[in-house]
């Protein structure tokens, strides 16, 4: 491959955990959410909302709750992206309809957000700023809800601290692409181990180097500890039964 | 906003459905998985898998399944997008450990493979391609699933298909801004409504002109008619249990 100017910039992506404080012009901020609401929708049904924070306490608010991440805080911007289905559920209101929510509308409004939400980063990057997602808005989401006042049929599905970055972060190795791209069909167990130990060589060499020696870990080992039952918020089906999603 | 070539490029984005049959090179498909592994993931977990599918046998399969769409024969790459946890299962045994699933697990798997799909269709778009997202893949994913070969802990989410474009498609308007997009706190009805309502006006205006006026519908008619309840693919809690997702 050539040098590619769209493609280098997407594997250029580091994510950025400090900010500077300078805010973002509200054209930038339109730019980024015009981009987002170019991506893909299913049917159109543009099934998300995503709320802009920059009120100091309510970004505070939302640091502490997504488990004290201090850049949240500290990035001028902070979206949530929601999967929403209460604009769906007006519309069913108005042609004397109602809202069936089940498993897929879940899958749905879940995916559109992401969508939407990528291709925020991809133009927020390329107006020169860093971002970072916050999975922790997961961690609380009833609070989440409650002080964003989001209606029944949404839901925070993660964060994204959007601002000028002060740090310089490495790019981390991904898994080789023949864990992650099957051809034809799904790739058989011994590959995927040969895989998984490839990387973990890779990212054990990656992690001794930048602490000197002093951090002994791997990838799958990592994951493991990442993966345990008690770390995989349990609470999510409950959050998502108060907001009026039903997984039937 | 002073023009700026990557926001353009996302603005620019029109779901393709009429492909030339010219084959993809194995380096595009690189550049584009590569795009894709760029994407954020939660915790470096990378839970999703693609399968890239050239084999016009079946192509073909997928197209039926996924509700006869032509164009998914038609074009000469169909990617299909997985939630993949299957790997994380590996890793987990590989530690002593069990791989537990609930609804956090489904939609960690759901968001990570819709941001890896999304920069792939951007690096897609970059190289001169038009993609279109097939979310019909939903229609019959038990038999997806088989045919695709997928273990236990994978569903497909959505297809892909990929190719050079053989039509010029009209840029469909979206929702205005200020439907999707709130200051502080979630916006209220009353906005929501005035905003869906001139929505409704700019698309039946589009419909008209476009069909010569033989269209005439609107948004929020088509939006409520797709959102009946026997529309919902009310099959995927059953397809995500048969696959060892579970929705607890």
């Amino acid at each position: 491959m050539h040098a590619h100017p769209i493609i280098d910039a997407l594997k250029g992506h580091r994510s950025i955990r400090k900010f500077k404080p300078d805010p973002i012009p509200d054209e930038h901020i339109r730019a980024i959410v015009e981009a987002a609401q170019a991506a893909s929708t299913s049917s159109n049904i543009q099934a998300y909302t995503v709320i802009g924070v920059r009120d100091p306490e309510r970004k505070q608010a939302l640091s502490v709750l997504a488990g004290n991440q201090r850049y949240v805080a500290e990035c001028p911007l902070m979206l949530v992206w929601c999967a929403d289905l209460h604009r769906l559920e007006l519309v069913m209101e108005m042609h004397n309809g109602q809202l069936h929510q089940n498993t897929e509308t879940l899958l749905l409004g879940t995916v559109d957000v992401s969508l939407a939400a990528q291709n925020a980063a991809v133009a927020a990057e390329s107006l020169g700023y860093g971002i970072v997602y916050i999975g922790g808005i997961r961690n609380r989401p009833d609070d989440v809800a409650e002080l964003l006042r989001l209606p029944a049929n949404v839901y925070p599905v993660f964060g994204m601290c959007v601002g000028t970055s002060d740090q310089e972060p490495d790019l981390r190795p991904r898994l080789p692409m023949g864990a992650i791209y099957h051809e034809e069909t799904y790739a058989e167990d011994e590959t995927l181990l040969g895989a998984i130990k490839a990387y973990d060589e890779t990212l054990q060499a990656y992690y001794a180097e930048r602490s000197g020696g002093a951090r002994a870990s791997n990838w799958s080992v990592e994951t493991a500890s990442r993966m345990q039952a008690d770390k995989l918020r349990g609470h999510m089906k409950g959050h998502l039964n108060r907001q009026g999603f039903r997984l039937e």
